[in-house]
């Protein structure tokens, strides 16, 4: 990069965090935890947060702020869930930034428990902005291979956990769950790690109650 | 963006644009052929150039270029099938750029046949820089689902071929070939589609033939 290109990324990336640590000030003192979801296409995020849904839904209002660069396709399967979702169409960009958070601000429901943000299906770029959240999740997909956290290390490092997702495909698939957890512990100690399907549902209830207990201590925190 | 942002982009993506000019212009005069391969991360790149290298191996010489955010990985996988292969590590950066490639110039054999480059597993920065490559090739794994066209366009808009990967796993997946197909034909009615599975062979022989003819085109275009 040239002396004039990393200045313009330096402004970029000061005046995320400071928006970031603005909108997450905001949510902690309603008690609204956010959670930041990063992936690469087709990991399963969306997925995901439909079967998360189905188990908070009885105990917990939940919302979703989808992103992508095209389409309002994500939006429309969880608004079928019956829980409010906003598409972010970035037209191009690659990421979703804390300012486009913002902007949604003033139609959040106040009396949310959890705030859910799908970002744009990419482990590159996502990794480096803020976007005022209490934790950021990793997913890693099966199909996608156990030597991606060494290869994409950025999205592994900043993250609270690892969801290991399409765990119903690991029987048939070169993909070695111990591996992939040791080679993201060597890198991020502090990685809770999850295994899970959103098609036959395993370790979603697991996930869920991490959820919980997070919301809970954000609460206790800022009572 | 702003409009110091836009600019230095404009910058960038214009002299990107020069030097891969000028890539392309000295591979055609040596009559190699170079095929940019864009996917998400873990769609079967790799694996799918070690199954061409098989098959091409026997009549025609070929290199790679990798690009990586880090590790040495995949250019040794290819090296173990004793192709020359280049690692480009990029420190964090999501995608190849023309200079890169420009830096290795120097080292590459006068008398290949193809060289294929691998860029940074992403499916949205990659689709935005010419690398000076003669074929642009889109790789969709059919556990990434079937919904990716259209929410990640400039990959597909923007390419000569779209390889469906991982097809040895569709009857098990929620993943419609046709559907696909349709959708992004709709958006760049010029593209070859290929259906392959690097695990059982189904497809590379049509993939290498296509590559082989786009080669002697190439050389008869320059003869």
């Amino acid at each position: 990069m040239t002396k004039k290109e990393i200045l313009v990324l330096e402004d970029l990336l000061g005046s995320n965090k400071k928006i970031a640590a603005d909108i997450r000030n905001q949510l902690s003192k309603k008690g609204i935890l956010a959670v930041n979801l990063l992936s690469s296409p087709g990991a399963g995020k969306t997925m995901l947060l439909e079967k998360l849904s189905e188990v908070l839904k009885p105990d917990y209002k939940m919302a979703v702020i989808e992103g992508d660069i095209e389409t309002e396709r994500d939006a429309e399967r969880i608004r079928a869930k019956g829980i409010p979702a906003w598409q972010i169409m970035t037209g191009g960009a690659c990421h979703l930034e804390a300012k486009m958070i913002g902007r949604l601000f003033p139609d959040i429901p106040a009396d949310l428990d959890f705030l859910f943000i799908e970002n744009v299906g990419n482990l590159v770029c996502p990794a480096s902005f803020d976007l005022g959240e209490h934790l950021r999740c990793v997913l890693l997909s099966t199909p996608e291979g156990d030597d991606k956290p060494k290869k994409y290390p950025k999205a592994f490092i900043t993250s609270d956990s690892l969801i290991i997702s399409k765990s119903d495909l690991v029987s048939i698939l070169p993909f070695d769950i111990e591996r992939v957890s040791k080679e993201a512990l060597e890198m991020n100690p502090r990685l809770e790690i999850f295994v899970l399907s959103s098609l036959n549902g395993d370790g979603i209830k697991e996930l869920s109650d991490y959820f919980i207990q997070a919301l809970h201590k954000l609460r206790s925190d800022h009572a």
